[in-house]
C-alpha cells in the first residue's frame, strides 16, 4: 500500500503544477488580486454571464475571510485594504494606519525592502482606498492629494490607474509627475502608451480621476495593464507584489446595477486568466484572489448560462457584513484553505515570502 | 484534477490531524451534514448570532459547487439533493431518478451493499426532498407515501425526522410502522425515546408531518438525535454512510425570518460540532458540510458579534443560483477543495470510499 501510494505521488508529481513539480514551498511573486465588492453572488453573476465559467475556477484552494472593521461591522475599502496591506484590524477610512493612526509597514513596502519589484494596478483612481492602502499612511481615505504625494516616499516600480489630477493638477502647486520624472519614471497617459513600455519603472494615468466603466470607453485596459505589469516587474530576479484590483465590481453593487456587475466581473476574470497562464509559466508565483466585502446585498435570483442572462436583486446600495472567498494558487497556497480574520491574509503573505516582520 | 488533490494532501499532511498523523487516505465512514438553503449569508448570520463563531470554522478544507438542475437555472431541494445521492444532474422535484426519470443507486444504497452501516436524520419530515433523496426513487418529491414505502425496500439502519404520518396513517391502510417492527427496527416517538435506543435498529418520527422549528419546541433534538445516529451506527466495523440535514435554514428563508434562519443555524452548528468531536477522535471519518442552494436571496447587513444582533434582508422567498460553499475535514477531504459542480460530490464520496459504480 505505501509503495503504490509513494509511485502515484511520484507520478502525480511528473503532471503536476509547476511549483509542485519543482518542490518549491515559498514562492518569489506574490500578485494579490482583489475584486472590490466582489462577494460569491457577485462571482456567480460574472460565471453566469460568461456563460457558466470563469477563470477563477482554475484556483485550486478556496478559504473565507471574515471582515469586521475594527469600529465597524461592516468594513469599507480603506479598512478591509489596510487589513491585507498591514496585517490589522482598523477603523473605516484608515489608509496604511492601525486603529490608533499608526502608520504600519504594509506588505509592498516590505517587498521593496527586500529588493523585490512592485506595482499596483486598478481600475479606479491609484489614489483611491484599496491601491492607496499599499503604498500610503493617512487618517482618511478622502485625502487624495496625501496619498499621492506618499506614492513618492517609495520605490515602487509600476503603477497604472487613474488619478492623475492628484498628482499634476493639486491645491498645493506641486507638480508630481514632474517629480516622477526626475526619478526615472515613464510616464503613460493612454492604455497605448503604457503597451509601449517594455523595461524601467512606469507611472500610467488612464484618467484625470476614474476610469469610465468597461462599457462606457475602459474596455480592455486592465488586462493590457496586467500584461505590462508583470512583463516589467518579472525583470526583478528577487521576485514581485503586484497587488492588481478590479475596482468597479463595487461600483456596479452600489449602483444596484447587475449588467455593471456582469460585465466588471468578466473584465476582472480576464485579468485573472492572464495571470494565473503567468503563474502556471513561471511556477514561483502565489496567486490570491480576493474581495475586501460585499457590496449591495446582491443575489443572483434568475439566469441562463445559454445566453449569459443574469437577473440580479438588491437589498442596500452599501456594503453588506458577509464573509468573503479567498481562492489561492501557487506555492504556498494551502495556506489560504479555511475560514479566518482578513487581516491574516497579510501575515500569510508574509510567511510564505519569508519576510521578517 | 486528481494529481492536483494529491499534491494538496501531500501538503496538507504538513499540519496533522488524527487522519493525517495516521495516513489514512480513504475513510471508513462519510458524514454528509446538508443545511437546506443554507448560502454564505446564512452561514455568516449563524457565525454572528453565536458571537461571531462557530463550529464549521473547524473545517480545513473548502470548496464551491454550482447547483442547475437539469432543467432550471434555480435548483430545488430534490434536484440539489439527488446530485449529492446519485451524482446527476436531474429535474426539479427528482427523487432518487435521473432526468429521463430512470432510479440509479444512492450512496447510502451503495454505502448498504458494501455492508457500512446507513443512516438519516433531519428536521422535517424524513420523506422531505433531501433525505428522501437519498433511500428512495420517486419521480415527484410530493408522493410522500410512496417515498415512506422505499424505506422498506432497503435495510437502512437509522432514521430520525418527522413523518410518522407517511408510515403510520396512509391512504392505501398500510402500517408501514408494524412492518418496520416486523423487521427489528426499534420505534421511537420522542427524543427521549431516540436518547434510550442503545444499540439496534431505530426508525423515530419525532413529528406527524413536520418537526417544530427551534425555538418552537423542537430544542435540541438534532444534537441529541446526531449523538444516537453516531453511538448505534460507529458499531459496524465496515463504517458507515450518515446523512444529516439542517432542514429549517431553508424555511427561514423562504419566510424572509432572519432570526429563524439564525436560531436554525447554531443548531445545525451544534449538531456539526458533535460530529467534528466524533471525526477527529475517531480519525476514519471524511466530513463533508454543504447545501443545496440559498433561500431568500439572503443578506446580512448590519450586525453585531458582541451581542449577536443580525439584521438580515432579502429579495426573494424563492431559491436563488448562487454556488454554494463545501466544507471537509478528513481524508479524502482534499477532494473537496476548488470549484466544481454539486453531482460531483457524489463521485468524490464514491471514489473516497473506492465503490464501484
Amino acid at each position: 500500500m505505501k509503495k503504490r501510494y509513494l509511485i502515484l505521488l511520484a507520478l502525480s508529481l511528473c503532471s503536476s503544477p509547476t511549483w509542485a513539480q519543482k518542490k518549491v514551498k515559498h514562492p518569489k511573486n506574490i500578485i494579490l488580486m482583489i475584486g472590490d465588492g466582489m462577494g460569491v453572488s457577485q462571482i456567480y453573476a460574472g460565471m453566469t454571464g460568461n456563460f457558466g465559467q470563469l477563470n477563477l475556477e482554475r484556483m485550486p484552494v478556496v478559504g473565507f475571510h471574515k471582515n469586521q472593521a475594527s469600529n465597524a461591522f461592516v468594513t469599507d475599502s480603506a479598512a478591509g485594504a489596510t487589513a491585507f496591506s498591514c496585517g490589522v484590524k482598523t477603523y473605516n477610512g484608515a489608509i496604511g494606519v492601525d486603529a490608533a493612526g499608526n502608520p504600519l509597514p504594509t506588505i509592498l513596502e516590505m517587498a521593496e525592502e527586500n529588493g523585490l519589484a512592485t506595482g499596483l494596478i486598478a481600475t479606479c483612481s491609484i489614489t483611491h482606498a484599496t491601491p492607496a492602502s499599499f503604498i500610503s499612511h493617512q487618517p482618511s481615505r478622502s485625502l487624495d492629494e496625501d496619498i499621492a504625494k506618499d506614492f513618492l516616499a517609495t520605490d515602487i516600480d509600476v503603477f497604472i490607474g487613474g488619478g492623475r489630477k492628484f498628482f499634476a493638477d493639486r491645491k498645493d502647486g506641486l507638480n508630481l509627475v514632474d517629480s516622477l520624472k526626475s526619478r526615472n519614471y515613464q510616464i503613460a497617459h493612454s492604455i497605448e502608451e503604457v503597451q509601449q513600455v517594455k523595461s524601467g519603472k512606469l507611472a500610467a494615468f488612464l484618467a484625470d480621476e476614474q476610469q469610465p466603466r468597461y462599457s462606457a470607453g475602459r474596455g480592455d485596459q486592465l488586462v493590457k495593464s496586467t500584461e505590462t505589469g508583470l512583463e516589467l516587474l518579472k525583470t526583478n530576479k528577487k521576485g514581485m507584489f503586484l497587488m492588481i484590483e478590479g475596482s468597479q465590481i463595487d461600483w456596479g453593487g452600489h449602483g444596484n446595477d447587475t449588467q455593471y456587475i456582469v460585465e466588471e466581473m468578466i473584465d476582472f476574470d480576464q485579468a485573472i486568466g492572464k495571470v494565473l497562464d503567468f503563474a502556471e509559466k513561471d511556477g514561483n508565483t502565489l496567486v490570491i484572489i480576493t474581495a475586501d466585502h460585499e457590496t449591495g446585498g446582491f443575489s443572483v435570483n434568475k439566469g441562463d448560462t445559454k445566453t449569459g442572462m443574469v437577473e440580479g436583486k438588491f437589498t442596500t446600495g452599501s456594503h453588506t457584513g458577509v464573509m468573503i472567498p479567498v481562492f489561492a494558487y501557487g506555492p504556498g497556497s494551502e495556506k489560504f484553505a479555511g475560514i479566518y480574520e482578513n487581516n491574516s491574509i497579510f501575515h500569510k503573505m508574509v510567511e510564505a515570502f519569508r519576510f521578517k516582520k
